[in-house]
């Protein structure tokens, strides 16, 4: 199957439903079995849905990693991997890193969006020069006291980490 | 009110919860009115909830952002600030831009998470070299087939910019 046709599919969804900008986004899972050899399962597909949530973090990609860990039951996604129909912003990159995804096929480029008028762009020069922000005023405050929370972290017994 | 102080409280409930790693956010909203000078009144609090939900993307200033905006039924935070117990990951501050908060104050440093087992600076780093990711395999197909999504988006009338 064509992931990303079926990626560009969602996000056309999405935008003419009025439910967000032009982006989808699929999740895949990969299997390796020793008689069937590898099988890949689609596991999450999603659009862009800011505008119908009013949830800025709300990306296809977000939404995808939301269902797909939903779906399976755990933020783990390392055999999974992610087509977007776009380059992902800085925000749907970390997250793929999170969720520990090993594989991204994207379609159109940051500058691609930048035309149509999204800032990922504007957003992967505000990180490389951070706390330097342009849009944002950074101050740091009370590391001494916000550390006390690392600290019984460091100290806590039986605790998951991811 | 020390917002920051209730930003690491909210970290330790949910951190002696196991609701998810050592982390609070807080987001205020400043009000300005010619009789009563500045008013800042907090619109969300939220912690990690990373564990609980086995949604990786689930970190506290992503919560203190979904619960702001579904409060205030709007995507553009450009008059609230944030509060949160650590600088944020390239995720959190993207998602800090994307909401067009204006001002972060952040207690423990990226170095400081890292010691602790948590990715924050090795995700930087990975964004950094994108996309020549160490973590991630990346690679760009079917540009020109994405790009129809874009072009439609261009067209498309009465569309609500974000």
């Amino acid at each position: 199957m064509d992931y990303m046709q079926k990626a560009i599919n969602e996000g056309f969804k999405g935008m003419r439903a009025n439910e967000g900008g032009p982006f989808g986004a699929v999740i895949v899972k990969k299997t390796q079995s020793k008689t069937k050899g590898v099988e890949t399962k689609i596991i999450a597909v999603a659009h862009n849905t800011v505008l119908k949530t009013n949830d800025p973090t709300a990306h296809a990609e977000i939404n995808a990693i939301r269902k797909a860990t939903k779906k399976l039951k755990r933020f783990d996604l390392s055999d999974c991997e992610i087509y977007s129909t776009c380059e992902p912003c800085p925000m749907c990159l970390a997250a793929i890193e999170w969720a520990r995804i090993k594989k991204l096929y994207y379609g159109c480029t940051r500058a691609d969006a930048d035309k149509i008028g999204f800032s990922d762009k504007v957003i992967y020069d505000e990180i490389k020069f951070f706390p330097k922000t342009k849009h944002l005023k950074v101050i740091q405050v009370d590391r001494e006291k916000a550390k006390a929370l690392f600290l019984e972290w460091e100290n806590k017994k039986n605790k998951k980490m991811y």
